[in-house]
């Protein structure tokens, strides 16, 4: 199978590394816009080769496009009208309802598998890719019906090659559902790096007093603004719903430190610490003391 | 060395385990108002046995005090009427203005050393003590001047035998500098699974979705709500300068968001980007990409 990554950043680059490992490309061709991403990945062996797109659509039996999602909506109609007709094109955007609603009535639709892959690091480039960054997680395949059967089952082998499990919704939903859990954690994330740049003159302070509980926090805000303004850009009504929420819940928690009222922040904690039932699997609300798994206290020591 | 260790949890626990371990302590005495917390303790034999304070403090050459500020405001003046002449006490709470000011003109406290070693997890618990949670880390003296010598001189030993760097500030400055980089990024993990919880009402949606991204941004929503009630309640008005900081910063990324403005969230977002220098030593204005040193590529890779 020849595939071509559209993007050879973080998640273009992980893609062909895990790809190739697993067999399901024998081949594998890079397009980038910049020349020296592409150098980077022909010295890593992400890709094969380096083509320019037009060439590469010929040549490919499917072409993953894992650039920002401002890049998608102009570059994945254009790869429609150039690609064979047995050929399969799978965007890896973080947005999916305005490319969804740009395909729409495409005569190759079919062709094409709107794809998000939850995944990622706050790093990015070529230098970034690393090996076994999909598996265990979660892969959502948006409106599937609208690809061509044999399109999906590529699809679906290519996430399950690298032990991804499948999710299936709209285009809609999905970015309702990222915008909830995924969007808002970055610009939370962004907007406590600028309140402590802001607040903490000092570098050797924040560098010092960091430790673990800062540093995890603070994580997403390295992530690549390009890559961030065009999510916000393409998802911006579901985030200002949920960028409320969060601005109400924690004027609240302000509301009550300010009152004197820390009973109410404990209270509001103890709801917060809901969270760990959900994604640890574990009671929230025991009286004492919480206590990691073992998976959990291996991840605690490799911290 | 005889080390009482009052209060098994997540920090004390974890003290005990590395001062048995690097031969700092030959006997650990544990002290814990839970019966559970010291029957757990003795299983996993962090310490040797468990005692009433009162005893515990006849039987030490140095006490670390690992419980909630609130408590310590109690128990350390407690303990000081209660030791020998050459006992040492050490607290390693989060916030040391309050008990700075309580202890000031105290007969005895020239024996007491206010410490904050900045480590931690999301756990709590004497099941949650894990090796080395210090190692590389730094931890904080406070007001060294008003501990007699000697006992400085053991808590930096202590501190060194855990491979912790020493920083020291007064206790003024201490509560100012945790709040800004320690305590902000608590209660905005809190809100964030607040907010999380509260729109995403799906639970499998929430697991499914998280990946690395929400899992690291909210992990801190897993803490110990009593511990944070006391924290937010000794440092409030610290802690309500940098939320209000907080608030400004992301009412402006939202108006930006509503306002269409996404050339504005970028350059917010390269200001946060600045924060990968200072924490990973590394250039935050790449104009292309950011690449993981080796060190964060095996971080990535332990992920």
């Amino acid at each position: 199978m020849v595939v071509t990554v559209v993007g050879l950043g973080l998640i273009g680059g992980s893609l062909a590394l895990d790809l190739r490992a697993n067999g399901f490309a024998n081949s594998l061709i890079g397009v980038d816009q910049s020349a020296q991403h592409c150098q980077q990945a022909l010295d890593r062996n992400l890709v094969d080769k380096v083509l320019p797109l037009e060439q590469a659509c010929w040549e490919s039996d499917i072409i993953l496009l894992a650039i920002p999602v401002g890049a998608i909506v102009d570059v994945l109609p254009q790869v429609l009208t150039r690609i064979s007709k047995q050929c399969v094109v799978m965007d890896m955007g973080s947005t999916k309802e305005e490319i969804s609603r740009l395909l729409k009535g495409h005569s190759r639709r079919g062709r094409c598998v709107l794809a998000h892959p939850m995944a990622g690091t706050e790093y990015s480039g070529p230098m970034a890719a690393v090996k076994n960054l999909f598996q265990g997680n979660a892969a959502i395949i948006c409106d599937k019906e609208a690809s061509d059967p044999d399109a999906l089952k590529l699809a679906e082998r290519l996430f399950k090659s690298l032990f991804m499990h499948l999710i299936y919704m709209d285009a809609a939903s999905h970015d309702i559902h990222a915008a909830y859990v995924s969007h808002i954690s970055h610009i939370s994330s962004f907007v406590l790096s600028l309140t402590v740049l802001e607040k903490e003159k000092s570098e050797s302070t924040i560098f010092n007093l960091a430790s673990g509980g800062f540093a995890s926090t603070v994580r997403l805000a390295k992530s690549s603004p390009k890559m961030w303004r065009d999510v916000y850009q393409q998802n911006s009504s579901n985030i200002l719903d949920v960028l409320d929420e969060y601005i109400e819940k924690i004027t609240l928690f302000r509301e009550l430190i300010a009152s004197g009222d820390f009973d109410g922040t404990q209270s509001l904690m103890k709801e917060a610490n809901e969270i760990r039932r959900i994604l640890d699997g574990e009671e929230a609300d025991l009286p004492i003391s919480s206590s990691p798994t073992t998976k959990q206290q291996t991840l605690i020591s490799n911290r």
